[in-house]
């Protein structure tokens, strides 16, 4: 495969975000240019144990520190912004670009990491800027998204213009500024030579329910209810707590606020102007017992069954503040992300235990729509923007291939779809374009801020100690005289009781002496290597006959006498 | 509360299955005779660490033993038979009543078991069969489930009928034979006392889809299919097998068989005649490459994502027999169980990555429907039977309760409807019902065949140790002198490598070292035990600080010369 020539081409690749949904990161590299869309975290399945996020390998920036130009960002959802303080850290980035409600969610998130102070500069953005670069032109297209203040990007070359939606919906009928359709229209016309888009909901087929259809099936429930609300939704979403707000006043009942994300959103939100309440509408969290049910509606994090969250320590019993009631009414204007599921199911069950009502999103009650594009609207993006190329981006590898068929359908050839894996690099020069070779790119693993990442090695032994627990030995042993001075101690840890379990304790003691002493005396030599070895062998054969079960060995020698 | 008078009331409980759906077994108890209805399992969420099975407290049945007078078995899924050889090693049960293809699968469970042979009798029944105990009569009536030879079951007492649906819905067109609405007829007319029915898709609206119209929906996509054709579904369901077998009978496919539950499943199947299929028409699995693509049909298991299950073999390129070729139609015949979800996207993604077509079941690919009733049945049923009092079962807290409150639609009076949980005890007498007590319920883990059950002590040690790994420190010490005679080991595992971090061993041995100095310098008599406590919490301090992780620390004593 001829490789990538970067004096004379535009590579496109993606360091996280191919082949599933989070840690996105996506770069475009043309005459020694390089330029970083987004920087996200991805929240790790339960088979990586302890991983707190998962970020992509930052190899191929570290290589080519010199040519980053900037790292610019679609929107402020985790998956978009979390891994940034991970690639300060590591890559010197001089500009971050990004608009309104991801400048102050990017600065809260740096707040926390004082030592990155001033190793960057955030740029904010608004819709019409256009920041020149030598041989680059990067602008903006705003989109509608289930969070304020989200763009595609546009970078025009000589060689064409490449356009990444960022995540997408189209909402005909949004809370808040609606999409730039004409200058979609406008670039379409002028010609896109590639297009990078959200392959999330390409799965599904029509049409994505508008935000406010939403915001008027949470209206008509409120007048229904004649009791205490409590409704959940994701923090982010501020469009979402605009319109629970406005069917609040509706209803006169006055809002409190609980989980810090939520407050967090309100807070902000009434800065940038996202969220509006007349003053006395929401009121102090602490006030709520000076109200009546029926005046009340309390507005929680915790949609998705976190259990630390607002609404989980609700429904287990353990919230300072709201005790739950057998009328209380308890609105999920959310879905369980996939993953989330149990949790979810969890709490509400807890909730259901206590007495309460619980609505959640279904056909009859309407309380939640997606953020992302479904097959109506990706094929109206690739009908006004009629790229050359393609190439379906954040989203498994499923919805990547039927966004894929989706863009063929609107006519793009068939050759001219990419869908690739993280890594990947589509190059395209004036003659056509191609897969030119593969950049590093892996998961890298986060658990607490961390000395160092977490490698496959330390979950593997994590997961084995997961499933039987571990099971050590201590033999204090003399190989010059070839004795074992001291009985062997043995601990172990989530496998079964020893205590209880004196008589094995025993026997698994006396098979450990037993094969030391022969084994030493076999030898004239004794190497502790090769014994360590043999011993944890003779034990897990032993301990699996007596128990079933396969715990971790660990053999710890200290020779008190060495040879 | 007073208590349930077991000489003169009937009493019904459940050891399991409700609040959760799983290790169902529930017991009705009169005048000293206790009848069980089901044994079976739960498989565990990812919470529970290294756990194979939960399974059903039987302290109950353990004292009384002398009572039991047979356990009855409603269909043979895990969840209802499953726990049948760790019930039969704590408790005398003297016979288990049975019926068709249930037997059979007991059967093979039991051989696993050899010690549990002659413990107990399988005593085969027909749906026509009645059993006449002293005081209680029990008689059978045939449902529609998602396997073959499902009943629900009837006991005959002087106080009134009660009946235990099993799981069940309502096909009039089954595959196989019909539910027997006579029999439910008429006992409704004869008067029931109480009902115990299947909650688990009580939050479904309507009525659940028939057998034979995804019979007829996987027929009209096999008509369409040029190639080779992969279907994935339930061993267990052997109607589905069967109309998968037509399928192929229609569109001149041979069958091979996949899996050694699904090798069972034709194996049984053909013997008590639920699989038909014409000689020539299921083949060896060896002998696929004699046939065209189009030729074939591959029955598999698999179809929840399982790791080592013929699918999913297929989909990572290590079965030994299927390869697969991008023109193969991989079909799943199913729905995934919540928390398979995600398994069965990554089977799905390396089936599409390696070129495949999958159809999965959607609106437009009807390809599975559930073996448990939607409200339209369960009210039905409700109507047909017209129970005095009600108990949901089978289901989570929140299918209980919308079960109930649909009895009540159907004219049960609220108060005479009973959402218990594990344990309570339903007390029915000639003046009325009510709770009366609690009998002990709960969960018991089982991991592999076990020595002892696993307690949530261990379950919480795993736990710790899969989130942060361990971290041990081996000390040898001279408490008599005072002294650390051997330089402390350091021994972790699943917490950072130490090797890459010699200078942080370095550290804790010095900060252990002069921790236990320091302590035993301000005492006269040294305190193993609480040395041992101090050091943990010291250096759980330092490793925090250090390395922001919280490993599980074992410090461990050699104490080589004792005070």
């Amino acid at each position: 495969m001829d490789k990538f020539k970067s004096r004379t081409e535009i590579g496109i690749f993606a360091l996280g975000g191919l082949g599933e949904v989070g840690k996105n990161m996506y770069c475009i590299d043309y005459l020694e240019q390089l330029f970083i869309v987004d920087a996200g975290i991805l929240f790790p399945d339960e088979h990586l144990l302890g991983v707190d996020y998962v970020i992509q390998d930052l190899s191929y920036l570290i290589e080519n520190q010199h040519k980053i130009m900037g790292l610019f960002i679609t929107h402020g959802h985790e998956d978009h912004i979390g891994g940034i303080p991970f690639l300060l850290k590591k890559v010197k980035i001089p500009k971050i670009y990004a608009s309104g409600v991801t400048v102050d969610l990017i600065e809260n998130k740096l707040e926390e990491y004082p030592e990155l102070l001033n190793t960057t500069q955030i740029v904010e953005f608004k819709s019409h800027f256009i920041f020149k670069f030598k041989d680059v032109e990067v602008s903006f297209v705003r989109v509608n998204h289930s969070i304020p203040d989200s763009f595609g990007i546009v970078f025009k070359t000589s060689l064409g213009t490449i356009i990444h939606t960022g995540d997408f919906k189209i909402d005909l009928t949004p809370v808040g500024p609606g999409a730039e359709y004409d200058k979609l229209a406008r670039l379409g016309s002028e010609g896109v030579l590639c297009l990078l888009a959200d392959s999330t909901n390409a799965l599904r087929e029509g049409f994505t329910d508008s935000e406010k259809k939403i915001g008027q099936s949470i209206k008509e429930l409120f007048s229904k209810i004649e009791q205490r609300i409590i409704v959940a939704t994701f923090a982010s979403n501020m469009f979402r707590v605009q319109q629970i707000i406005e069917a609040c006043i509706e209803t006169n009942r006055k809002v409190a606020i609980f989980g810090r994300s939520m407050e967090k959103t309100i807070e902000v939100g009434q800065q940038v102007g996202y969220i509006k309440a007349p003053k006395g509408t929401i009121i102090d969290s602490e006030e709520i017992n000076n109200y009546k049910p029926n005046e009340l509606c309390l507005l929680c994090t915790g949609s998705q069954g976190e259990p630390l969250a607002a609404l989980s320590r609700v429904a287990n019993g353990s919230h300072r503040i709201i005790k739950l009631i057998p009328s209380d009414t308890i609105i999920f204007s959310s879905s369980p992300i996939p993953g989330n599921q149990e949790g979810v199911n969890r709490t509400i069950n807890l909730l259901f235990k206590k007495g309460a009502n619980v609505i959640t999103h279904s056909p009859i009650a309407d309380t939640h729509t997606t953020g992302h594009a479904s097959q109506g609207e990706l094929k109206l993006m690739l009908t006004l923007l009629k790229p050359k190329y393609f190439m379906p981006i954040h989203g498994e590898y499923r919805m990547q291939r039927v966004h894929a068929d989706l863009a063929i359908e609107t006519g793009v050839k068939p050759e001219n779809t990419f869908v690739c894996e993280n890594g990947d690099v589509l190059a395209i020069n004036e003659h056509g374009a191609r897969i030119a070779g593969h950049i590093t790119a892996g998961d890298v693993y986060i658990d607490g801020t961390g000395i160092g990442d977490i490698s496959t090695n330390i979950i593997g032994e994590r997961k084995l100690l997961s499933d039987f627990g571990m099971f050590s030995i201590i033999v204090t042993i003399d190989t010059k005289n070839k004795t074992i001075p001291i009985e062997p101690q043995i601990v172990s840890r989530g496998f079964i009781y020893m205590k209880d379990s004196e008589m094995l304790t025993k026997e698994f003691i006396m098979v450990a002496k037993k094969y030391l002493m022969d084994e030493m005396e076999k030898v004239k030599q004794v190497n502790l290597l090769s014994l360590k070895r043999g011993l944890s062998e003779e034990l897990s054969k032993v301990i699996l006959e007596k128990t079933d079960r396969r715990p971790m060995i660990i053999p710890v020698f200290m020779d008190v006498n060495p040879q």
